[in-house]
């Protein structure tokens, strides 16, 4: 155990649960730590600080350990730049490249600390020009200078908040057996707050949305301004507008939930129309589009985007049906829409596809009847999400409500 | 396979599914069939009519056929008496009893077809003085006269109706992704006509109606004459309690859905006390519970049962904590009260319980968030079953609104 | 009710069900019938006839209830030449095309009944030089010939065999609850049968494979012959080559089962290398990649579709990410495969996906630890599917064992 | 916030997670805190230290706070004897009753600190002799010394051991998508000690043991010593002595997998033969009970309790029908039989109720297939209990294999 590092981290490092993962996960790798200096905050507003000696069986190991706590806040005491590499080829990484969390980053490059742009988990840092930004790494261009090895930066994860607060719980799953009322209006206070201070607000949803009835509750939410960005697939869009155009969703009758066993054709015939049309904005501008989530998403000038599946049927001629070019567009809509809150219903597909792109500060609501869906979207390692076992139609009904809608 | 018996069915056999399933069983148990004489139903009205031989390799496989069969109507043709034997030791029955299903069922004797009493499934038939009842084999009494082997026993299966009709659909499960409101809709016309017509509605219900603040939609139905029966356990009736009490359930606050860590002691608080006042009436009458649903229950004069289980805290002193006792309570419950509807909510153990106790008759609702609850409830080999997966306070709160509350 | 047309149905009719909800369809949809002429199979192998006067209140509604019978076999009796008419616009079909279902299906043309090639649901039928074939809305070529109305279009739904066999049960899902044993041993007859007579065995998988350990099983099945196409995403493939570079999947270690908090970026690593590679099969040929079930499948030859996903990382050079042209590729794999059986694993994306595009008559097995996923995989209105609701490990584990691995 | 009291703290405090949770519940009822001494341990066998003063706005909200921190191990620093007071009616607790936790616990009695035994949650304590003992309300009898208020009570929590070990981790619950071979490896390996150490293992099972064909691992264990006390009920009994006899469970057939409709008779044939016997014990003497997991517990000795349901059919004459005698039979066996482990298979009722009398030391495994199940028993707040989503079958019988059965 002679291979040593000295790290500290700084913050609400017991409450947040930061320091206590950070040994955890150093016990588990096999490493040791002794506590050089620890000062607790002695009331609940004051930080506290640790200092420690971590030290592991091989220089190998103390590596994969400190690049291990680095996503947790302990930052190696001494500072040296971030190590840049250059891209050799297109789209392809450096082999030691950094690999970054969705937390709060920022690189040391010619002495100075460089916040990192475009925060996104699982991608590489280039840095340019005195900035220092995220890219993925199909983006990666020859000559790009990429950060390798974990010296030279800096993560600082975000804190629970002292106070009580809607987004702030340890244990961020609501069970289906708890009184969700309270949650719902504290989620709508929060999209109030978030659209008086001018950011965006992303709603990412799937076709049970369609399916359950509660399409007119979307429709009233991107009516009164609380869309701003809409992620989903062809299958949200093509039920949607087989519901405008035939009173059915997936053959489903919306009025009596019985269904005609055949009726599911529907949905292509919606399909083929929309096609005709050339588009779903074309087949609003036509009247063959009259009603419904996807026609408010273009009177409202909803900043859309469509992601194609294996499974689209059609598919309608909006749909991205390249996923590498619908995720460029996904991570343009989140950047330049200044987004800060996320609803995502219903759809584990496009949810994980939204969690993956967005930065640990923005606050996430998963709603799902599938507790197994939940667990998987709530887990982001972040303070900022909120898991809901529920009723889709029974959530947005009850959104809508504190609202301000009928 | 030269041993062979001539069975009869009638009514609606194919659209019933009647026809088809007593055909599945013998060719799965490996027998053999000839369809005799077949006369279907010109229109959607007249019943239809089928005369099969049926043959299996032994006498004994071909018994075992012919008892199969019979729950769906195949009725042996050569018109026998029913066979009795006498019960010989207290709760045991002969060793041949005939094994009841939940369908109408006559049993011949002295060339009489007797109507059988008290339908309800796995038990025996007892004749005496010209009356066939049903019971339970702990109820067997030496000297009755019990109902062995399969001749003389004939079984009606009830028919799907052919009008179109709430409870009537072939696929009588409602999934998490179909439009529920116009179903709620119809269960709320269904309560209102029981009621109409003078019949009991049983209420089955688990502690999740209180942890997610759906008491008081149940407690709305109570007051308002829409539950003349409730069954239910330890848990329901603490709870319920405890938020009358406390403002928690389970330690949750009904008001923030938020918990404290060790709040749920509340509820061995609440049933401490009301085992001070001796009953739940009690706690009533002494002024130390008066809201919520048992304080209902205890206003409106409820046939209620709570039945006890291995888990339960306390308990209750209204618990009937033996089980065999608890099922005679409810049976009583279900055979003097006139039962015509049971709505089954967010309890596995005691909907199963009341689903083993009632004829297939009662039409019945079960409402569950986990779908797997809602498979094992909704399959009853009935068509008077609805399985509706949700959360169960939107649930509640709809048919609330439905029924004309606020 | 004065608008009539006069169906038959043919087969084994009333125990395949065809019947039963033929008559259903018609009253939910708010018809009548009348049964002409009826004879029903005498003894278990013969058939079954039956001819039905169908009335409706208007000439549309009659249409409405004829498209909706026809997938299930009940064709008008008066024949007439399926009408065809030109495609005007690239990817679309004409207003009033018929739309497929998933099971065998003839089109009358020049007074001759042609077989459909290429049969898949939600799609349409060319007719072209003496052949029909089904495609696809996105592969419609203006000028195709493709088929409008229900007219001279006739379904025979696959049958439920009257023989005791594997894929033959009205209720096709396994629950949780039940023995699979004996499931398990008759899949593995079936597709050592499969393979005897030159079948092609589709295997469509997820990362869960790779997660809970079974890759190796999978391995297995390839290098044994029991997979000749291989259908799945980035996630499968990723992982499966981070566990053969890293040992660990999703950074959770195979051996041990114990995750490392930020260990799952072995897996963009993993990508990373590959990319650099340019192809799995090139990392195969360095060296790079030395097992798992990539290395097995490059190996083998098997016809691999690696389709993307908006959720995909990466992703691998090998996968293809814009999924129409990914479906095309399924589709060919398909058709130049004569594939007739199909295991679909652990991915609800990927099997709706093939699912989509197998005809019914490939015998299907979806298995999956959520009770939903192969609620829904199973649904195919076919006897032809089984599905499982069981442990990944342990079916392809007791798989392997009963095809003879150790 | 002018009310307040002084804690302390000590042990693996930050990396148990009890200092980071008692802030937590202090914030959460709105109280606040100042650390007025704090040592951290330096390495990772060293303890850490901290004193702190809590305040709160009323007396009453301190007193709710102090209570809420207690069984977290936070103790009041000013020491007193705890009160007791006299029960003044049968099964009625004294109104301020100390509620129990699961965990170790000490109470202040004559200056003495008094080890509490049988330990269990949500009873009281009873002082009596000069020794403390946690006793269930229904068993309080007049005159009884129990104690009152949070004063002179000291709980002490399990800690983490800093050793990696199975039962130590944060995270308990094992996914359906981890593997979990090595997991089961380490669950033998703890079985094989505590029987080398003479500890005994509960056995918590349900019917679907019986089901999934999985009765023949269980009788391997109990045959092979490895089961001390068998908790189940009615079901698991009837469904495996039906298996015995019949070769079916529930109807299905185990060989087969196929069930016949009316087949699930059986289960209720086969109790009404051993009602005949007059017990299991005697139904093996008779020779009418050959095999099995019932006939292994009667062979091996096995303490087995089988506590009655609601849902139970007959019941066996072995079911001790009255819940509140069938817990103390429980409460017996796990005091008198040195239990330190505990396996609780596919039954969520007999495992919660277990779960509820077993103190937070006892070892325990909870294996089911629905994740919800495993989540609500793998929750008791104590790093000893591990939670598997899988297969019971495949549990069970890799279990068997890795403790050396074939």
């Amino acid at each position: 155990m002679n291979h040593r590092a000295v790290v500290t981290l700084e913050g609400h490092i017991i409450d947040s649960l930061q320091l206590p993962r950070v040994w955890d996960l150093i016990m588990d790798m096999g490493g040791s730590f002794d506590v050089e200096e620890f000062r607790v905050g002695k009331k609940k507003n004051e930080k506290s600080f640790a200092r420690m000696s971590v030290s592991a069986r091989s220089e190998e190991r103390l590596r994969e350990i400190l690049e291990s706590i680095q996503p947790l806040g302990a930052t190696p005491i001494d500072q040296v730049d971030a190590r840049l590499e250059k891209v050799r080829q297109e789209g392809v990484f450096p082999i030691d490249f950094y690999s970054t969390s969705n937390q709060p980053t920022w690189v040391r490059h010619d002495s100075q600390w460089l916040e990192v742009a475009h925060i996104e988990m699982d991608c590489g840092i280039v840095v340019e020009g005195g900035k220092a930004r995220v890219i993925p790494v199909d983006e990666a261009v020859v000559g790009d200078q990429v950060v390798c090895g974990y010296g030279g930066v800096r993560v600082q994860p975000l804190e629970r908040t002292r106070e009580r607060e809607l987004f702030g719980f340890m244990q961020s799953q609501v069970s289906a057996e708890k009184p969700k009322k309270l949650i719902i209006k504290d989620i709508a206070v929060s999209m109030k707050a978030v659209r008086k201070e001018g950011g965006a607000i992303i709603f990412v949803g799937g076709p049970a949305i369609i399916h359950t009835g509660a399409g007119k509750h979307l429709s009233w939410l991107i009516r009164h301004g609380y869309v701003q960005v809409l992620f989903a697939g062809n299958a949200l869009a093509a039920h949607d507008i087989e519901s405008a155009m035939y009173g059915t969703s997936l053959g489903i009758s919306l009025e009596s939930g019985m269904g005609m066993e055949h009726g599911h054709e529907h949905h292509i015939r919606a399909i083929n129309r929309v096609r005709a049309a050339g588009s779903i904005a074309n087949a609003v501008k036509q009247g063959i589009l009259k009603e419904g989530v996807m026609y408010e998403a273009v009177k409202a000038g909803v900043w859309t985007v469509l992601a194609g599946s294996i499974r689209d049927d059609g598919p309608l001629p909006d749909v991205i049906t390249d996923v590498v070019v619908a995720q460029k567009e996904m991570r343009r809509a989140i950047h330049e829409s200044n987004v800060s809150m996320a609803l995502m219903v219903s759809t584990m597909l496009h949810s994980i596809a939204t969690g993956n792109l967005l930065p640990a500060s923005v606050r996430a609501v998963c709603v799902d009847i599938e507790p197994s869906v939940v667990t998987k979207l709530a887990d982001r390692g972040s303070f900022q999400t909120i898991g809901m076992v529920t009723d889709v139609e029974s959530f947005l009904r009850e959104l809508v409500g504190d609202l301000g809608g009928k």
